[in-house]
């Protein structure tokens, strides 16, 4: 089962020495176990929805990758923990076989937590064999793979997070996931709460500005998906300094947005109807029913704690994201906007807060084409149908987004860290 | 959340000592632990199906009902452990206030394991000193539903059984829930295979015949639904001394029997057809898409084993029962025949191996009037829908059934240890 | 596909003379035609849902069961009038081959009214020359078939009837079937207002009563169903001299029988709330939202019109039949109890008002065998999860139903001119 | 009701005659009536899924738009017709009040046909008198709205061919909506098969162009979602002269295209497995599961015809045209590399012969901003979830569709006369 050779996007890893590689693994891989930590062995095995996944699938799918993409393909001595696994650990790869449905990721409450251990402990010490001793023309060709790896898992250790969460958020006894003293596991601490900047709109000109990664300019990792770096022809906007607070979309539910049609696109509204939508999704009311005034309190990683009118709003879908931006005569950038005007000075909380909905559709850039093999489904296959989020979250690693990052979702989805920053045109 | 008084069904109750209750209560409550030792806290909270519950689940709701139904209406002195676990671990008593969905008993990864372990030993504590210490009159009400709750944990013990394997079918790597050398956890060992009785048919001269649970007669616990004991007028007929065989379903199958409409139920057929049936719901085909010969292993508590052509057919649904006896050309036993023919001698097979689908709805007995308060839900509102079965199983705690007693499951449902015994009219 | 002989059921088809069966087999067959009278082409294309079919499709089929019962096996000289047909108008009978699938029956606009007006004359012209001419050993056979398909069509003619009112029902402008001055299509009249008889319990004694058809003794047609006649011991039981009326049940609506899960089956109480039941299915409360008082109107093959006090109630599911029973403090009779009191005096509105729900469920009288052969499907095949219904309704064809007549349906149905009469056991 | 003022958006109008103005009326009103001629009262009632609506359906919603966007808030002396088809035929205007539900206008035997014929005749009535009557200033506001209803009615004419397509495909009968020697409802006539073009691809040199509708250049009736006008940047790419031909495609299944999950999107493989596609929508193997060799027929307008290979293929999902251009090596265009090369010389069956998929999500413009009052629904609500396509098709009104004209479908819709266009980067 041959993965031809990746193109060599990943310039850190041609220059950096084999040591380095193997203590950035080591320390990706043993962040894993770290997140998973505070979570039992229930915990673990539990999937409350066939969109997530049980935090024990999160850690064999991972190791799953090494060995399917790595491993299994590079080095002739590589023995499987279990050949089971490939199917049982499989998660969208038609090209490797058949796979254990998604749906079904809860029932697998063998192999046991300890397997899992095992089975990662397995993988990284023939990973660590294989990164230290392989030949240079055979790293030439896997070296970019593990780095693929590598982001791959980070992309898993936010998924982890927000799929635990809409786990325990099923719960009627609002489990944390973790108290709030160690906060350490966020890459942002929401134990000193910051004053919410004041509102401002950042001018853009517009004109021709180049979009996506380029490996000349900026060496470093990035998806596929983040290519061909080519221009766009924007016309002059405005972008909002910060993201929305909780405290602004708190007045937009007072104002009866989430019963005004007018507001909404058609599947938006299709979906508060159906879904009974009042709120974000972790948005609780404890005054429901009775007085007046609501009084919100937000579930999340450290609980059930009251609304903190400063914190960006997130657990939003698209449709919600779209229908406040209406409600407060602004739009939504574009993906493109959102880009250009990063790159630009002025633009805060534009990392390690909430993923903002733009209002691209999640389409490949000119020029691009899926690679050939596994790797080629990375990303490709799931450009229809889904909308671009730039950014990234509380609940994003450390070091694993950047400006060019294409995070995409579908509209209705809302158990992410996803959140809004709004646009205006010019004259608007 | 007072419960009425409960005529005193229970005589074994009224006339025992104190102390002889304590004990069969610890020893009942025990073997609960006993049965989930050998899961994992991961295998103890998954739920395969909305039908079928998680262990967790099972130790937690037969222990609410002792707080629900004997503490809290009879206790003054007594605290709840949490008292949110009233929401949480309620099945379906409507009267005693809302629940937890049913399809949503598998998320809870909370409380975990240990804390479930400690609620049990709260409320046997309560126990304890309730049936020690409360007053002659407040036992003469409550020893009954002492009785009651201890009836109540071992149906849950079957299901515990019965869902847990569900829950292990689920799983391709076909975990079993005990290795073969330790089967004491069944009622009945599989370890030394039994000869196949010879079938015999025998002839049951009909005429006007008792049916249900006779209090004066037969101390000792009944359910509700058995009774009001009453007289039934049969037709002579003839019914098989012993139970139909894996090899004789086998046999069935390799009949066509699933291919062949005119054998079936209406529903049954289309049962078979959605369903995508070919054999009971855990046997599988080792050979299937290849050799001509079937190859059938089935799953069981002791994992995947090769079929024994001796051993009774299981994992029925009441479909596959009623066109196995049509394409045998026999017919299945009404639920008073069974009890009439197994009053007599030469019925083997009649507890222990699997439950008997009988011919009958689930109907009330003529004079049957649900109990006043939360304990009349406990039988009479599941009466339309369900077909009765007769007998027990090897996964029936041993000495919980008797020659009256009522089991009932809808017709399609296959997770059971439900199996199936001919009868025939006596012309035929 | 040759239909084994029947069992010659019908005395009076081989006592009559061929032109009385032929005057028959053109009256009942015109009536078919007389009740699709007052709807258009589009009125009788329209499927309401799975469960009901097109009038076309009714009309299409009694024809279709004529040539694939009667004509296709017994007459060597039969040209089909399109063999299309045969799959287009089977229901359910899978000995004869494939057909169309029941929820798509709407959906044939083609072959036209006129063309389907064209079916049913070409099979009518073979059926008159085969009836006048066939040999007397061929009409031995064959003529009980004939009597069998015009009671065929008789049902049709009611479910025509309940499944053009059901879609009517769907439309906002509630269109009448028939407006109220020819009232003749229905087999009794509402114009003139009858008073509501007294209720009276009518005391039986129980004991040993002869159930279902005896061909000896009750020469004329009946279906296997309702054989072989038999004994069943009752317990002495009264039942009430006449239907539970509609002023009745509105006093059940008010007092919040709605509302309270105690009075309900545990399946019923689920239909309640997924179905957001509050009345029976053709109840409309002028006055929702509004008023304090509930202003009932009652939409019937005459439209929407108030409700009257007096009339039968109809329209009921089981489930509501089940908890007004509880309600009142009654219970619903058994089939047995209904026949046995039926064939004593004193009994009203046995036949012609609305079918009766009973407690018992369809399952087969002791010594039933489904014949060989397609019209072995006829009833046999349907006998689990469905419920008894006893008399007959204001749709019955005059003439159609028996003492010993079996209608059922599932408990959750709702759109047949189905109601209840009381029960109770001597001591209550 | 008040509808805001319409920007003038129709210089045509505001150009032309009243006179001029009431004859393009009388013929595209009467035009939709030709196109249901052919269909029986009972080909115009049927709903043969949710997406699709009735013949009927269609005549009264269009009438129903001039009434409730044109009479209703203009003409004080207009006296609706019937104000209950306010509720059934609103299709999706919440500012309008509530609705009818959409899967259940298959439901609405009434009003009858004549009766639908009927309001259609009042309304016209009411618009003559309107149109030729109404004070300048008033048509000043209203003529725009006039012109919005008839290119409103012009997309309902190309529904209802498709629509109607689509319930006669359900039916075993395959019946024809038109015979073929009748072919002048269709814009282009099938009667002569054209020679398939050789295919070329056409250089487009990219650089900035002009996108969208100029009200300025070029006068004439625009959608709002066609606006503004604006640049964008293109890179150099080809493109095919003429459409993917039925033959082309039929390769593409011989080779396997349904059976290969490299070629697909990932929600496009999900639907080839949950539909079991094996081809377009409408084809029949006459062959199937019998010979080697497939021969196709396909189901149009006029019957179940042989393919033919140079006929444009279509009836196609996006996710099949998506499929097909990767298997061909190719890409689908955006919609903006469509109109600025349709703007050139070369481009062959641009209009007329089947809707072009394009890979562009269906998104504003920039700059867009919907309109204020119910004529804001028109397009706006819609944006998200679906897939442009440009061109028009041989079921589109003569004279509808323009080269800037934005069609859109949800990716997996398959009933519309819908193909493909290949294109290509400029180095491939």
């Amino acid at each position: 089962m041959p993965v031809t050779s990746l193109p060599a996007v990943d310039p850190v890893c041609a220059m950096s020495p084999r040591s380095a590689i193997m203590r950035h693994y080591s320390r990706i891989r043993a962040h894993s176990l770290t997140l998973a930590a505070p979570l039992s062995a229930e915990d673990q095995c539990v999937q409350s929805m066939p969109d997530a996944s049980p935090t024990k699938w999160h850690l064999a799918h991972t190791t799953w990758f090494f060995e399917a993409i790595v491993l299994g393909p590079h080095s002739h001595r590589y023995t499987p923990y279990d050949t089971r696994y490939f199917y049982l650990f499989n998660s969208y790869y038609e090209t490797l076989g058949p796979r254990h449905p998604r749906p079904q990721r809860g029932l697998l409450t063998r192999p046991t937590l300890p397997e899992i251990h095992a089975y990662r402990q397995h993988v990284d010490a023939a990973m660590q064999h294989f990164i230290e001793n392989c030949g240079n023309d055979m790293w030439a060709n896997s070296g970019p793979l593990v780095m693929l790896g590598l982001h791959h898992e980070q992309q898993h250790q936010e998924l982890l997070l927000t799929d635990i969460l809409h786990a325990l958020s099923c719960n009627p006894l609002w489990p944390a996931y973790q108290p709030i003293p160690g906060t350490d596991l966020l890459s942002r601490s929401r134990a000193a709460p910051e004053p919410v900047p004041e509102l401002k709109w950042l001018e853009t000109p517009g004109g021709i500005v180049p979009i996506g990664h380029d490996a000349e300019s900026e060496p470093g990792f990035a998806f596929d998906n983040e290519s061909p770096r080519h221009d766009v022809l924007l016309a002059p906007y405005r972008l909002a300094n910060r993201l929305v607070t909780c405290g602004e979309y708190a007045n937009f539910i007072a104002d009866g947005g989430y019963r005004e049609p007018r507001l909404w696109l058609s599947e938006g509204w299709a979906a508060v109807q159906a879904g009974g939508w009042q709120a974000p999704a972790y948005w609780v009311d404890s005054e429901a029913g009775g007085a007046a005034e609501q009084d919100w309190h937000v579930f999340g990683l450290h609980g059930l704690l009251p609304m903190n009118n400063a914190d960006p709003v997130c657990q939003l879908s698209f449709y919600e994201a779209a229908a406040y931006a209406e409600w407060s005569g602004a739009r939504l950038p574009t993906e493109f906007e959102w880009e250009a005007a990063v790159r630009r000075p002025g633009v805060e909380q534009a990392m390690g807060y909430a993923w903002q909905w733009t209002r691209s559709s999640y389409d490949p850039y000119p020029g691009f084409r899926a690679q050939k093999g596994a790797i080629g489904e990375y990303n490709g296959k799931f450009m229809v149908g889904q909308l671009v989020l730039r950014g990234s979250s509380c609940a994003t690693p450390a070091g694993h987004a950047r400006v060019t990052y294409r995070n995409f979702f579908p509209p209705p989805a809302r158990w992410q860290f996803s959140g809004l920053r709004l646009a205006k045109d010019l004259g608007c």
